[in-house]
């Protein structure tokens, strides 16, 4: 028998044991249990529809402040992505058990050091960006909604603010902080070295990333207790130099080439956006 | 009651109807289906230990031509990112089913668009490499292994390949092709419509994005098939210029205040890698 046939057997197999556990229960005067276990064969179990539980599944308001400990030890398990997925989800675990208990949080792994250490988006987005997914899920425009915010947000702040009580603090004190303008993992950490003077592969810079891994989780809780109490409203702007870029580039316009929401001089040094005549003059290769 | 309070006892009270069910049937002659009612309370299920089915996940090898059909069809449902997530994960629905029947796929739909439009990580290696963690974690040198190696890949690659049927192609024909040289969304998009000459927010961008996330599920696929069956090598290797640049800004060097394995003149062009002396003569302000 083939997998799929294996299965399918089984799932009727429960199913009918179970209509037979209550029948029999019945008739033994003791309706009630055998009405709850009919109850598991409902459309939101695996072993009766064998489909997922539709999105949005149920939240509850999460602490902040919790939340910050816990992805600060998830990241000392497993880094910075598994760190927010984790501190997000394992308290919907325990506070609301199935079918959050479903997902096994090492999934979130791979988001490491912008992914696999290769530095494109920041772990603790890839991580906090999933985890919302179940709760602002399952229309597109919710959740990138959410997700640019939390983007956005993310490219503004000043990381880290999150300071560790001394007994769990791998680094003690307090550690310089820079503004990223970016979500890249691999912008993130080079400001950061730049206005610490920290190396990029030391303890410091460890540490920094697993206080920002503990910032990025309580926002995104935050932002999720807000949007669960529908009061969600996105502030983030893109910043001026990136109208200014796709004022051209965007969609559109004349040139149409480009797509994203990256402040576009983070990487194009050689742009000034405030005298973009010399840009034109150079790009179309125009003399004095 | 709260939540957590009101889930223990659903739990507790299933766990306890189930023996009791088992008690009732063995007293009533019928063993065989109350034995397979009482193991629904086994440690892979919810309703039972509240823990999820550890890593790795059971795995079947998929086709490769059937996953790319799969993912383009998911990109034009809801974009890259879920495309790839989609094509692997309904495969293993079908074929395999419970747990992986309990993931609904849409919490990667985030990842459009190199995440909700941002550009960052394309969000096909978002959709692959979440995808991925199911069958290959959990140890993380595992999933960083493999993820390295589809985002390595993904930069070599000239994409599009995959043409789909006439009678399914939302534009009929191949499409240019070129090298992205960055597993960025934004960079992706870019080199392409320069190469082709179309806009980047056209319906041939799009069809080209639909035909890349075909190709990014179907590679991921063989990675995974040939992970399963235990042949799986890494074959990338970092570009030359990056082992320049990292010979300075690399872990243990003199800098050592860059992280990441992109390609690193993509966005630093200011820097030719085969003339570094003008590179560190400019950094450090040293006049001829």
């Amino acid at each position: 028998m083939s997998d799929e046939g294996k299965e399918l057997s089984r799932r009727k197999f429960l199913r009918g044991g179970l209509l037979t556990a209550g029948a029999v229960a019945v008739g033994a005067g003791v309706l009630a249990p055998f009405d709850q276990n009919v109850a598991i064969a409902s459309p939101t179990d695996p072993t009766s529809t064998n489909e997922p539980m539709g999105l949005p599944w149920p939240y509850t308001p999460l602490d902040p402040e919790a939340t910050k400990a816990l992805a600060y030890e998830g990241y000392y398990a497993r880094k910075c992505s598994y760190g927010v997925f984790y501190a997000i989800i394992k308290q919907l675990q325990d506070k609301i058990g199935y079918p959050y208990t479903m997902i096994p949080m090492e999934i979130l792994a791979w988001g490491e050091g912008g992914g696999a250490g290769w530095g494109t988006l920041c772990g603790a987005l890839c991580g906090a960006n999933t985890a919302l997914g179940f709760i602002v899920g399952p229309k597109q425009e919710d959740m990138m909604s959410v997700v640019a915010e939390i983007l956005g947000w993310y490219t503004d702040y000043s990381f880290p603010t999150y300071l560790p009580p001394d007994d769990k603090a791998r680094v003690k004190g307090a550690l310089p902080s820079s503004i990223s303008g970016s979500p890249l993992c691999h912008v993130s950490v080079a400001k950061w070295c730049d206005v610490s003077g920290f190396k990029a592969e030391g303890k410091q810079r460890s540490e920094r990333c697993g206080r920002v891994t503990a910032d990025v989780a309580a926002k995104t809780v935050e932002i999720l207790n807000a949007w669960h109490e529908k009061k969600f409203v996105p502030v983030y702007k893109q910043p001026e130099s990136w109208n200014e870029c796709m004022s051209c580039h965007g969609k559109g316009k004349s040139l149409e080439n480009a797509r994203g929401k990256m402040d576009c001089v983070d990487c194009h040094t050689d742009v000034n956006p405030s005298d973009l005549l010399s840009h034109i003059k150079k790009a179309w290769n125009i003399k004095d």
